[in-house]
């Protein structure tokens, strides 16, 4: 592996110096057979982590898919299903077309949910788990087992998401306990058993709203607790915690800082949000992701974290600097904490996993967004100028 | 003037075609000697309209400023007034950058609101007329007469309101009534006196919301009708209307239409915004903005109305293509009608002021935002692959 000297990088937007990688990791200095890269006096970050998406679901790379979708929840889930079957989309190409963008935005971590339902069954997680394989490397995938048609509803796919997690997804998935399962009591003892059974974490969503998701928040929590899940339980999206009622809010959030249950969002502009500033004071972790994109769902979307950290702080009125400084934390230090990520970060021992950026401050790297300079992972050249050095099936 | 043969062009994204310019217009049939211009199969769209931004603020081309003003807005209009002393801002210049960046995105109108104090006085508005006249040819600017730091609070506002407007402002301008002045009444009299006075339109800013933003709404609607000024009054940002109490904001709309008062939204994540497919529904003339970007209030944004079409449809949730291409016509033809321009649109014998943009689908230019291949304005090349043909100062 070649060792490298990352000559005039700014990390973290600090004065300009020279890094050090030595086997991949950052060091504390160069071997004399370091090879010099120029950066130009830009700024170095960690590298990207995104934290929420659906890898087996985007259209990329197909025909324009034309939208006329209904409005409700159970429409688009019903559709996508349908469609999966009509376009005869592979989970295996798709993944991977999307992972290769996301590597040219910068990321270098990436926790995806796949579906299973008991019409495509483990085909997503199949399709995920080679696509992972294959870009080793390139970017680290954590997979979530998701049942995103409901598991009380449909039987039969508890016992695929038991299959998936032995054949290797990462994290146990669920799903709106009351709004998709409308039994929220057999949904939550449902993925709470599986990660009991496997000794695996939970991620859930959580689009419930109000009282409504507070409600299963409140279970949430209450299982977390007695199986001593503290830390290994976090909740996408959270749209309750973004409820106007602040004082039930405050409560709720108080316990779930008890419980360290962490926050993913996708700060979303058309749905209520998690504050993340009152998150973080509390010491949850928080995380942010780009959710499904370019889908059945949606047109909108494009795997860019720093376009994520863009919405995080417009989303939550972070005009700042160091306002948007933290939403940028958010996309990096934040979801790697999550993935409780190993090594992370710039500092000496950590893995060469970083992303060069364009701009003068922190923020304004975050609000132009520029292509992409360099990104590196595990110290080996990974996309140069925004474009990922794979090129997508 | 050259006329051309636009060759390979799909406007609107219909099937692709041949678009003839003869004399800066759109044209039945091109001349002999019209210039053919590949356009690759292209979708053609008219010129963005960029409705809603403040010319005479931007920070562009300056060092990074770190922002670290207030949360209140009054925090933020001070702070303002001040760093444009300490930075020495010419609104000259800045308007002529941020035109310029605008231009490379396909905007070919712009109304931009300047600010009006007794500590600036006309100087905004002599910079940004200036830069009118210099871009003459490239970009049309309306100029709104601003009084950002408020009317009523700060005597001798309304006498530099009313040299602008002599001096060639073509709007009259207003804020939060309520908010800022704390004197409803005296705001809007004065306001409406300037508008009866020069023959001129209004169009206020109304950040004000729930039932004061309503309180203000219904105030500015009786001026309205008393003066007949139907069809020529406009409310920017009118957060009011995207208070929770539907049943509140549909009277308000219903009176709004009534006395045909515009809205003019920039679609912000973090406040309160108008649902865009109600005021459609009523025959509400809708259009969009940028807001001030890259200035003192905050780091974000750029001027890119492609962009700002995104926001629009994320912000107001649509996700079907024809509900995209809705958001879309809200930057285009949807600011086109509120600000009156005569022969809009991609017709024969509407002016040349068009955009070649990349993707399948009217949704996907949207959504995508790549550089824009190519800007046409009366039949003029201004702006080529997403840069301008002028450079900024």
């Amino acid at each position: 592996m070649t060792n490298l000297l990352l000559k005039n990088v700014r990390p973290m937007g600090q004065p300009a110096t020279d890094l050090a990688v030595v086997n991949g990791r950052f060091a504390e200095t160069a071997p004399p057979n370091a090879e010099p890269v120029d950066c130009g006096g830009r700024i170095l970050i960690p590298g990207l982590v995104e934290a929420h998406t659906h890898l087996d679901k985007s259209l990329l790379g197909l025909p324009w898919y034309r939208n006329e979708v209904g409005p409700r929840l159970i429409d688009k889930i019903t559709n996508e299903r349908e469609v999966k079957v009509s376009l005869g989309l592979d989970p295996r190409i798709q993944s991977e077309r999307q992972s290769i963008q996301s590597i040219g935005y910068g990321t270098t971590h990436i926790r995806s949910h796949v579906d299973i339902d008991t019409h495509h069954g483990l085909a997503g997680v199949e399709g995920v788990l080679a696509t992972r394989e294959k870009l080793a490397g390139y970017v680290d995938i954590e997979i979530v087992a998701f049942p995103q048609s409901g598991m009380i509803i449909r039987p039969g796919t508890v016992e695929k998401m038991d299959e998936a997690l032995s054949l290797g997804a990462d994290i146990v998935g669920g799903l709106d306990p009351c709004g998709i399962d409308r039994d929220p009591r057999a949904h939550l003892d449902a993925i709470f058993g599986l990660a009991e059974k496997h000794g695996k974490p939970i991620d859930i969503h959580l689009h419930e709203r109000d009282a409504l998701g507070g409600f299963s928040t409140e279970e949430i929590i209450a299982r977390t607790v007695a199986l001593g899940m503290q830390g290994k339980v976090t909740i996408s999206h959270a749209f309750c915690l973004g409820a106007t009622d602040r004082a039930y809010v405050g409560d709720l959030q108080a316990q779930l800082a008890e419980a360290r249950i962490h926050i993913i969002t996708t700060a979303p502009s058309s749905a209520p949000v998690p504050a993340v500033m009152e998150l973080r004071a509390l010491g949850i972790l928080t995380g942010a992701g780009s959710d499904g994109f370019r889908d059945t769902w949606g047109p909108y979307g494009n795997g860019d974290m720093l376009e994520r950290a863009m919405y995080v702080g417009q989303r939550n009125n972070l005009r700042r600097d160091d306002e948007v400084e933290m939403a940028l934390d958010i996309c990096t230090f934040g979801g790697a904490a999550i993935m409780e990520l190993a090594d992370y970060g710039l500092a000496p021992g950590c893995k060469a996993d970083a992303v060069l950026v364009e701009g003068e401050t922190l923020t304004e790297a975050v609000v132009t967004r520029a292509p992409r300079k360099l990104v590196l992972k595990g110290g080996k050249l990974t996309a140069r100028d925004g474009v990922c050095v794979l090129t997508a099936p």
